[in-house]
């Protein structure tokens, strides 16, 4: 008889945004006359920029005749997008990536979840507390984290490196080494850096130890000040411990038009293996690369004019930030990030619970955020707003929970 | 230390499409002069039909546009497509599937690959021999099927289905009861259908074992003949036993652009527990949906005007397998398929091994195939050809394997 991975049973609740969905979803057939502003799920709104939709209706084209059609992609992606990757992304930074260690994927929602498959299934995670919670559901579905306690609000086999505003959200190395260690800056959901100082120290401790770093650098584009990596190969030896996963998601807006991509380092070992050839042949064996046309509107991000169009539109999102860091701090509330991130961490006032102010701003200012317990228990008493929202909701939005 | 999923380790030889493409790409770059015509992987060679490409160039414009602009899409899929799904694929041939059981994704390859996940570690799979051989890896690379046996020609674990001459390529049940029992009709490689009678008997075999069939219907399409299901639901108690597999890739040439879907029947359990929810999960924890205007374009091949154009593509492919096989046959070759699926599936001649019969064709007539052992040891000394080139390719292919 057929029976189901019981793994998936230690899963906690559904998906924390499906949740916030959910939630908002009933609210606003209830009260279908209120004007909801979701600043919660770290969605865009910002149209995708003109010289990317020239990209598309040119690749449109050529999928509509018989002598540029275009079938199957090439199992990496195509060379003229990994080519534009490391040239711009990397080498242009002074990190030696080559293009054939860039796997072009559909986004890093799916890479960050999908490459703990190619670890063992005895292999330790550490997270960051709070975190992106599909590092943690991933492995919870592989079997790596063991049961879920109630005390704690975590799994038990899995090492938390709590963040907290006394570490500046970022956290401090593990006294119990980890095999694999998810880091993800500028942050989801704290909004927090780190300096090249600090990363490299994680890269020494990851070579010592012979742990592998997964590096989420999603949010990259957003990183404003001097001294804050954009790339974990930035630092010295991170070729020999790093995975990074990268998207065009908040960069470019293409959180509907799907496109990201993984670096794993030719000679990036875990146990004496190459990593390189595990990811090619799931990659191979489980993917059908992205779509032609979403690889040449990716490939149009590094045209010059598409790049100063996007960073415009990155520009415009972290005005947004600065608006409500300034408009919430101003009223009083404790406030981080948004300065090298889009998104805006607050401390819930009064010390509510995370979902008790979530609920609060959605029934009486009809606001939408993220409740930061859901990113983990050192998240509670913490909100996430992002600055994905228009210029004119953010204002509103910001105004509303001003007169609360 | 982190260590790698040792089960990838046991993965024999690269990706049989990975493998076929290196030893052309070398012959070429060996012989740069020569004509390379290729029938050996599925690629389709069409160009996108124009109402689709009309309605990607109307959801670019979309893209482009604040007012219009999509971010992510719903988790299941929009329900434009959904609805139209249900409505064609199922309600219009008589099966009950509603569009809450259907989930939109970037095809069928991921899904068939990843349907295995939800399903317990320990669970017996059943394939047919030959076979698609993403089923098998994806279960390789979980651990469910024990050590590769070099006798055998096959993993330990596994209850392999010999689909012969002698059964029409159609296997018998199995006496060994399987947990997952993975079938594919129309059949990739060999071309073979199911009668309605014949997949009622699997699907009363499932459900008085309490097995679940994965049922990849990708070449539905090219049903040609009365009597042959094109969903298995068509069937009696098929809800309650099958998953269903579909892609738009052969059916409207979306290899490029990327789009299938996975029917999971809400009633559907496995040990007692259900596995929407499960697959629900797995979708919003590690998916992110496949792009608007992809879905659009999914979409549009439910128009009246998207219908008769793909339906001409169809005919146009089932023509070249027409060719294709009349041209063996006449040739003096063992021929099977072709009438109700894009694949021709022939006897080596000379009892060549498929491998030596592959390296014949491309280097004496340039031609590519697909040998039939790459699909699992009893496609030994069997051959496919597909029916996705261009007519003129295909008739010089087969002109040239006529003056072996």
């Amino acid at each position: 008889m057929a029976t189901v991975n019981k793994n998936y049973l230690r899963l906690q609740g559904s998906y924390l945004f499906s949740r916030i969905g959910e939630k908002v979803r009933n609210f606003q057939s209830e009260n279908p006359d209120k004007k909801v502003i979701r600043l919660g799920i770290g969605d865009v709104t910002r149209p995708i920029a003109p010289a990317i939709i020239t990209a598309l209706h040119s690749a449109v084209d050529e999928m509509g005749q018989e002598s540029s059609f275009k079938g199957y992609a090439p199992d990496l992606g195509y060379e003229f997008l990994r080519n534009a990757i490391a040239e711009n992304d990397f080498k242009a930074r002074g990190c030696d990536i080559s293009p054939d260690e860039i796997f072009v994927s559909d986004g890093a929602k799916g890479d960050c979840s999908n490459i703990q498959e190619i670890f063992g299934s005895d292999n330790k995670i550490a997270v960051c507390d709070p975190v992106y919670p599909v590092y943690v559901d991933s492995n919870v579905m592989a079997g790596r984290t063991g049961e879920y306690d109630d005390i704690t609000e975590g799994y038990k086999d899995v090492i938390y490196m709590p963040c907290t505003r006394e570490n500046g959200f970022a956290p401090d190395l593990p006294s119990q080494v980890p095999d694999l260690i998810y880091l993800c800056f500028p942050n989801n959901p704290t909004g927090a850096v780190i300096t090249k100082e600090r990363l490299q120290e994680w890269v020494d401790y990851a070579r010592k130890n012979g742990s592998i770093i997964l590096y989420d650098a999603a949010y990259e584009s957003f990183i404003t000040e001097e001294g804050i990596p954009h790339s974990i190969y930035e630092c010295e030896g991170a070729k020999e411990c790093a995975i990074e996963f990268r998207s065009f998601s908040k960069t470019a807006g293409f959180t509907g038009l799907r496109l990201g991509f993984t670096v794993i380092p030719k000679e990036l070992t875990a146990g004496g293996e190459k990593l390189w050839p595990l990811w090619a042949r799931r990659h191979g064996t489980k993917y059908n690369g992205a779509p032609y046309i979403i690889q040449k509107a990716g490939e149009a991000c590094y045209s010059q004019e598409g790049r100063a169009q996007i960073k415009e539109q990155v520009a415009y999102y972290l005005e947004n930030a600065k608006y409500i860091y300034d408009g919430l701090k101003s009223a009083g509330y404790e406030v981080y990030g948004g300065v090298n991130a889009p998104y805006i961490w607050l401390r819930t006032p009064g010390n509510m619970t995370s979902w008790e102010f979530f609920d609060q701003l959605l029934e009486k200012v009809n606001v939408v955020g993220t409740p930061g317990s859901g990113f983990g228990p050192h998240g509670e008493h913490y909100f996430r707003l992002t600055a994905f929202g228009s210029r004119e909701n953010t204002i509103e939005a910001i105004e509303r929970i001003r007169n609360i």
